[in-house]
């Protein structure tokens, strides 16, 4: 992977930033979360009126090994079929992407499915799934550095559009799988404790899964490490990964590179944005975490890097759809800055 | 107050309702609350097809005689200057709005200054401020009646446009006073658990704010109630409130009566929904709780009628905008039921 230059948020402005936000025509800290994001887009974008403009959703599709080892009550199938669905604008994330204005790039990274040819799907597959990390690598070098090179052109053309905000979301069955394994390694958490129902196991079917991914890490630590607990992240990524989620990494870090708002959601983009924090920490400056999720452990993960989610509503859909439901509050927090009046121009007697 | 007619939602479509939801394009329940949310909207509609045309929100202003005892951090001429501000466009509430698509009006019940004749503030003035209820009644009978019609004709008029969900929202300095009080009488609460800092008390100004409070609960249950426990719900209403908050009562009850979505935000207006729900315990059937605000005791008040705010984002600028900041979450829900695929349309194995 070649290196990324990722600055922590230059604070220069934040004095100036706070005295505007204190300055506005509402008690002081009355818009609670919204100053806070305000501030940080503020700073992202290094300016006194930030912007939120041509918001762009990358939806990223690919298949994973793992998934024949029956980790999830889906079958390999849906991934295709729903990356074919959203063509039609029938699924959960083309509504919200209608509603909130954003622009959707539907992108083949690696599905199991010839989609080649079908009108609305950027086609950037690697490969038709991962291998099953149960037994070998999920990706070669090569493909990791192409997933990540794949984030990274697909955010440079968002912001050639005039991109200012990202929100990323996936489309691939049995993803949740690599992303315990990400949360465990990363956030030090028992494995067990990292691993949920998903798109909706049952009791037998978490223990089945409990004990396919235990036996994977055991393999994993075995064979490539060891058996050292000190593990090397980008190894761990390329070990477990799916195309879909490393290529969402490359887009974070490029995101963070060139200065985006990027929008981080549900239980997968948060194991891949903990991935992505530990590769560059400094990319977190840039990242809202927009919801806690329902699939369990969501809440722990974010206690990991002490992210505090925006929404809370239970949803678990993926495709990214919890970071569009929580766009609109960023988008007021960027019309606080710029459209509310301050004391002066409103002629209110200030009072605190 | 003449008698409203508010019956219990009918849920006779209810199973109707689920199976289209669960039969939609994604995992049963993975949309959370959104899911709640159209259940409920679909109820309140009685269809399967719900929609939110014409959002209107109701901008109700008055001042209040408990404000010349010092229990606010406010001036109380910061009403009627925040209710001209609001007509230039300059206010929270005035962003939200336009963020939204909401029709702002903007309403005068009971400021203590002439309005009249200012462009964009619809005169529905009973008198300039209520009286002090340390000493006597805030009202008479018939303001509180007047007050109470005032809210109907608002709704009254929205619906003439067509409007399917209101907000509201409170201008009056000194507000959270009435507020607490209600709060403390009719979730049998502790006066002094029920009050907060308002817009920025201190210590010294919340023990104050409590004394003064103490002493006019008290002066009530030994002169109005004989010092007995249980209270007339209409004539606390009375005593207490403000012009605008009564006005707030009408319009929820109205609002109901019509079969409106009825948004819910902060402290105050939390107040105003369980006087209302104490009247007619229907009216929570049309009602959204829509975020849990930073006033010490919101979510103490929003346990007493066991509402789950959709947002807490510890906003605390009243004028309804938590309301506002919340609507795009009943939109999407709406949206879903409307707009996504369900599993026949989009040719996906259904797998849950």
């Amino acid at each position: 992977m070649k290196p990324f230059d990722i600055h922590p948020i230059d604070r220069s402005l934040q004095a100036a930033l706070q005295q505007k936000i204190d300055h506005l025509n509402k008690p002081k800290g009355s818009l609670g979360r919204l100053e806070e994001l305000a501030m940080q887009i503020g700073l992202i974008q290094h300016s006194l009126t930030p912007s939120l403009n041509h918001p762009c959703h990358l939806l990223l599709g690919g298949d994973h090994g793992i998934e024949r080892e029956g980790v999830s009550v889906s079958p390999r199938e849906v991934t295709w079929q729903q990356m074919i669905n959203f063509t039609h604008g029938g699924g959960g994330v083309n509504m919200f992407c209608r509603q909130h204005g954003f622009d959707l790039r539907i992108v083949d990274v690696g599905v199991d499915h010839d989609l080649s040819g079908i009108d609305g799907i950027i086609d950037r597959k690697i490969a038709r799934g991962t291998r099953n990390f149960l037994h070998e690598p999920a990706m070669t070098d090569q493909q990791f550095d192409r997933a990540i090179q794949i984030g990274v052109e697909l955010v440079d053309d968002c912001i050639a559009q005039g991109c200012q905000v990202l929100g990323i979301g996936e489309m691939g069955i049995a993803n949740t799988s690599p992303s315990s394994i990400w949360m465990s390694v990363f956030g030090g958490i028992q494995l067990d404790e990292c691993i949920g129902a998903g798109a909706g196991l049952d009791t037998p079917g978490i223990a089945h899964k409990r004990r396919v991914l235990a036996q994977a890490l055991e393999h994993y630590r075995q064979t490539r490490s060891g058996g050292a607990a000190r593990v090397d992240a980008e190894d761990v990524i390329r070990y477990f990964g799916g195309f879909e989620m490393v290529a969402a990494i490359g887009a974070m870090l490029r995101g963070a590179e060139r200065g985006l708002v990027v929008l981080v959601d549900g239980f997968i983009m948060t194991a891949c944005a903990i991935a992505a924090i530990r590769l560059y920490p400094a990319v977190q400056d840039y990242m809202v975490f927009t919801h806690c999720g329902d699939e369990s452990g969501h809440r722990r993960m974010l206690d990991i890097v002490g992210a505090r989610p925006l929404l809370n509503l239970g949803l678990r859909l993926g495709e990214g759809t919890g970071a569009l439901c929580a766009f609109p509050l960023l988008d007021s927090a960027v019309r606080m800055v710029r459209e509310m009046n301050n004391f002066d121009t409103a002629q209110i007697t200030k009072y605190f």
